[in-house]
């Protein structure tokens, strides 16, 4: 019986050169790419992924956009506002689907690690539970938090020491119990400056991209700087990724 | 002036496949290759790091290992421990390090990504606060806990939560507060089966590598099997390398 396969491919962190070899031989396989477009803004993401297509793949292949929800970024019941943004995000994906005929491969590119903050698992899940059928099969990719320690040339946790990762707004609601090391992603509203001053901060931006911004230091020195930079940097391109470690000792 | 330069290069979990194109291209700019061998109980792994040298590097190198020191693995004092074997370790790659000539490259390969429970990079700090003199640079690779993931083909995190990453020993002292998610490394204990038997256990050993074992499920039920096939799989390779995610809903 045919089966179609979906893969999704973590290609790094935004360099193209964080693609796998694994990545780079399941690109080989490939018939369709489905992508999920967030409009204009983030146009440079869509080129990059295009780019590295344009390196790495040899085979025809067709390239299949939706447009990806809008979301509300500060809801204020978060998990049912995610969750409605995810259904919504579901049927469009649906879509996407129906273009890939019986024993075709698809593909997702996502950014860093599928793993990590990254919805594309959730949204198949969804839809095999909702009847569709298909083979999921994940290629892994480098992190933005692999990228960002990369960058500042530092461990992510300290000698046998745990290490959280976590969002900007749950940082914001306070420092997490246990821990002395935090990598925050996906934070829009500045929260390591509500950290303790003596924290250390490893902060970057654009990571693996020739945009890379990177600084580091005591948050009661550096997080004004971080804060200029950000806001100067989002001006000038239009859109930011960035991603931060904070270290007690 | 002439500045030596060390690569710490992540190599990705075990599968050969997942060396970056980034990693592939700095291979191919490495004079001497620097190796801790840990004596022939993981040989299997000094022969897969050998095997991916001949497939990546035309250019001729050198090769020099060391004796990595032996370490207590259950410690009445971790810290102290840790850091003796730490200093140790420190001489042992500087008797290494003055193999590099100036403006030569060197290069330790890291299982995994260099930023997480690997002391390379810690060493290297040492070294330089001891007066040694080089530059480094880090290349990010695929973590176990991303090849974990992608095994399972699950997400690290729920969504919008944290995840903790620690250790079994950490584990082994209690349940992490403020986390639902809580991958662990470094388990040599079982401290799995100490948590409560609704959780959801994946696990995963040799990820990526052709011996690849997965087993995912409640605790309560499978955790059993777990540890018969963990002690079986290690008796007959004579080593394991294994990581897991615990989740509550």
């Amino acid at each position: 019986m045919p089966v179609r396969k979906i893969l999704v491919i973590g290609i790094g962190a935004g360099n193209p050169d964080h693609l796998t070899v694994q990545a780079v031989k399941a690109l080989q396989t490939v018939d369709v790419y489905f992508v999920l477009d967030k409009g204009s803004v983030k146009q440079e993401l869509v080129d990059l992924r295009a780019s590295i297509l344009a390196e790495h793949v040899t085979r025809p292949y067709r390239w299949v956009e939706g447009r990806d929800p809008e979301r509300d970024r500060n809801p204020a019941d978060y998990k049912a506002t995610i969750d409605a943004w995810r259904r919504d995000r579901a049927d469009v994906v649906r879509g996407l689907l129906a273009e890939l005929g019986e024993d075709e491969v698809g593909a997702f590119l996502v950014w860093g690690d599928p793993s990590l903050y990254d919805s594309t698992l959730a949204i198949l899940d969804d839809l095999l539970a909702r009847g569709e059928s298909f083979e999921v099969e994940v290629i892994p990719g480098v992190t933005s938090v692999a990228a960002l320690t990369a960058g500042h040339r530092v461990s992510l946790n300290q000698v046998g020491k745990p290490v959280q990762i976590t969002t900007g707004r749950r940082l914001a609601a306070g420092w997490p119990s246990g821990v002395d090391d935090v990598a925050v992603m996906l934070d829009a509203t500045y929260s390591f400056e509500g950290v303790d001053p003596d924290t250390w901060i490893y902060w970057g931006a654009y990571l693996g991209m020739p945009d890379e911004i990177l600084v580091s230091g005591r948050v009661g020195d550096v997080a004004a700087r971080i804060r200029e930079v950000r806001d100067e940097a989002r001006a000038r391109k239009g859109w930011i990724m960035d991603t931060y470690l904070l270290r007690r000792s």
